[in-house]
């Protein structure tokens, strides 16, 4: 550390190496921070890297923002960014498919390394983009797309690359599981808590793809295409959101010591006959309390890994945010540098299992279903009658209220999950079944 | 997987890359599942690494042992087979310094890759190895010797790269987390649950090194030298087993609403001017019920890193037993295999920061002590001016007993260790302290 290199205006120390040069794409929370920490700890990063890190240019949208940055560095036109000879690394922040995927092909193809967060273009067009980084013999690496500054994608990908890993569950939206947790705590009701959420900045302006659970499904997808060395698109992803959860499923998830949690869930899913399939779906879950995703609360992310030596490991951090983000950022940024000054590269997505996706009515669930019922004789035992019949077996019931707030809340045991949502479609058939409230699964028990 | 190549008896499926010859050394518990796992998984292993495994041999101690493996492949001449043509890696799983020591040095600089489990030996001689695998470009990997199935090496050195890591504090001894978490649990006292730990096959007939922290201190050094881009050996290590924690003192810390572990801690000391200082250090602590270290217990480990970007991280898993120390083998090993294939290798240590080692002396800590008084009045104003004396100030205090057995336990606020044992050892000179029974740190806390 005895020069003095100052990566951000490009300029370099005596008896270094070639800077590498990045370019950044977006300037927003996460590409604010990136541009700082290649500011304020340049000396450290090219002392990791083994040369300096120039910052060539960052792509804004718009320029008259005022940022924290040397106005020359910016510029509106990403694709010339890119396409400088003297880029060596891309770090896409801007989101979003287009012109994100035609930006990183490009980069790609001509060489350049790709650092991105982008979930939604990965969950859709990582074969696409590993292709070129092959053929290119470059780096495309993704830490920040799932977990923020949870390390994630580096240890399923390498750490457990020896390993066969049989499932991934993870709280991996920070959004839901703020509200869901601030419902829990509160007993508010889910509209008021959203309202919250946005007022505190967790809840974006338009919250769609948080709260109906599209984000968590592209970060499942990634997951599971990592995890099972198969292509997982976020159209394989079976997706269910949080609106329509209600501050009484929080009180009567309690009543059976749960708590509710939105996951995405990433099976190897075997049958008898020694097929393998995966699985990969995203739905409003009650697990225990003494789950260890259970105590995952407020804006912090968790993963829950189970490889067959392994055994169950578990990731914990902050999913989300400027620093933590751009921290996974950055080392996806060094080790990709690294890897332009020692040669070499990672390891690209691996595909070569090309196991079939099974489709969520073959998957083994278990169901939380809470009903209004007539307050009569017998009501239970035809209940049950509709589980039995379908070979699903009940694990616990309670009957709540009389007259007309008489409620019946059951609890199945594993059984495939079109029998067990055959068994609500024909309660909700059922005379003595006023109105079936709510319908959940139930995770992270071993029945 | 068309071919049906089986790297265990080193033939070649058609239309493969040469294959990547492995030497393992030592077939203990580990070495018995890396083995396994080679020939089982082989396919899986082929494909991920773009090459075959091929397992040229196995060096062990006892060649008479039965063991489950083709006999052909066995050698108790390590250094004829690490001195192999075809051998690309070797993983040492012997344990001890020597002769792995020579056996390492000597495979890197013939410039094969190492990976490595060998906790004892990183801690002292990183600096030689590393030195000589940078030498011949070639890996040195050692995710198993931290924390077993645990990815914390890689993260740590990869996905944190860019960041500034402030702490490593964890859980990383399985022999005495598992006695911690029984004599919390069972109120039995420290002898009785070493010896059933011993029967259980948790400690080892000499414990010694698991039960007094040397373990620990060899992990800290390694995280601490990772972490702090600085050379740490097990020498700089502050180090306390946990042979002297009482029964009571598990009583005791419950009224705290706290817990006692064993932890290892990495700490960037930061000095008001500015200066920078790393700390390493074992030692059974107090730690809340709340930290998310307190609710990991038995032969369980779990790491929390705390980066200035980052923010806080957790890694929690099963950190010892044959199968998941071999899964972070595994990882390591398809890793060193891919670069073998396609050029390149990982990050080697970085030492480039060379801070200096803070004393104990010198780092904060905050002291739990609890000691037997004379039961009259003013003991307490009197073991008070001690400590003010010192500038160490007391967060809470409670007497219990009475006559013979009144006691006083204190716990107080941070301040400079130095001042703290100071004021412990003005106690044992004072009157009224009949004895001091029992001194703790407590950690977790942020006062």
């Amino acid at each position: 550390m005895s020069t003095t290199t100052s990566p951000v205006d490009g300029s370099t120390g005596a008896g270094t190496a070639r800077e590498i040069g990045i370019a950044v794409l977006g300037m927003g929370n996460v590409g604010a921070e990136v541009v700082r920490i290649l500011r304020d700890n340049a000396d450290d990063l090219r002392s990791r890297v083994g040369a300096p890190l120039a910052l060539r240019g960052v792509a804004v949208r718009d320029l008259a923002r005022p940022r924290d940055i040397d106005s020359a560095l910016l510029t509106d036109d990403p694709a010339a960014l890119v396409a400088r000879d003297d880029v060596d690394i891309v770090v896409e922040l801007m989101g979003g498919i287009d012109p994100a995927r035609a930006l990183i092909g490009t980069a790609l193809l001509n060489g350049k390394s790709v650092v991105t967060a982008n979930k939604a273009l990965l969950a859709e067009y990582t074969g696409e983009l590993a292709t070129a980084a092959a053929g290119a013999k470059v780096d495309l690496y993704f830490e920040a797309a799932v977990a923020g500054a949870i390390p994630v994608i580096r240890p399923l990908m390498q750490s457990l690359a020896g390993d066969t890993v049989e499932r991934v569950a993870g709280i991996v939206n920070g959004t839901t599981n703020y509200i869901l947790s601030a419902m829990d705590e509160t007993g508010a009701d889910y509209a008021d808590t959203l309202a919250e959420a946005g007022r505190l900045g967790y809840a974006e302006a338009d919250p769609t793809a948080d709260v109906e659970g599209y984000d968590a499904a592209a970060k499942a997808a990634i997951l599971a295409s990592i995890a099972f060395h198969t292509r997982v698109t976020a159209a394989d992803v079976h997706r269910e959101g949080i609106s329509s959860i209600t501050a009484a499923d929080l009180v009567s998830a309690k009543k059976f010591d749960c708590t509710i949690k939105l996951l995405a869930i990433c099976e190897r899913v075997r049958s008898a006959d020694g097929r393998q399939r995966v699985s990969a779906r995203v739905y409003p879950t009650l697990i225990p309390h003494h789950h260890p995703l259970a105590t995952v609360n407020g804006a912090f992310n968790a993963v829950v890994v189970e490889a067959e030596n392994a055994g169950r490991l578990m990731f914990y951090g902050q999913g989300a945010g400027g620093s933590p983000t751009a921290s996974a950022v950055l080392g996806d940024l060094v080790m990709a540098a690294r890897n332009k000054v020692h040669g070499g590269r990672g390891p690209l997505e691996s595909t070569y299992a090309s196991l079939p996706v099974a489709p969520i009515d073959d998957v083994l669930t278990r169901y939380y279903v809470s009903m209004r019922v007539a307050d009569r004789p017998g009501v239970l035992a035809q209940v049950a009658g509709e589980f039995s019949k379908r070979s699903v077996s009940i694990a616990a019931v309670r009957q709540e209220g009389a007259g007309d707030d008489a409620r019946l809340i059951l609890v199945t045991h594993r059984a495939p999950d079109r029998y067990q949502s055959e068994c609500v479609a024909a309660l909700e058939d059922m005379d003595a079944v006023i109105k079936v409230s709510s319908v959940l699964r139930l995770e992270g028990t071993d029945d």
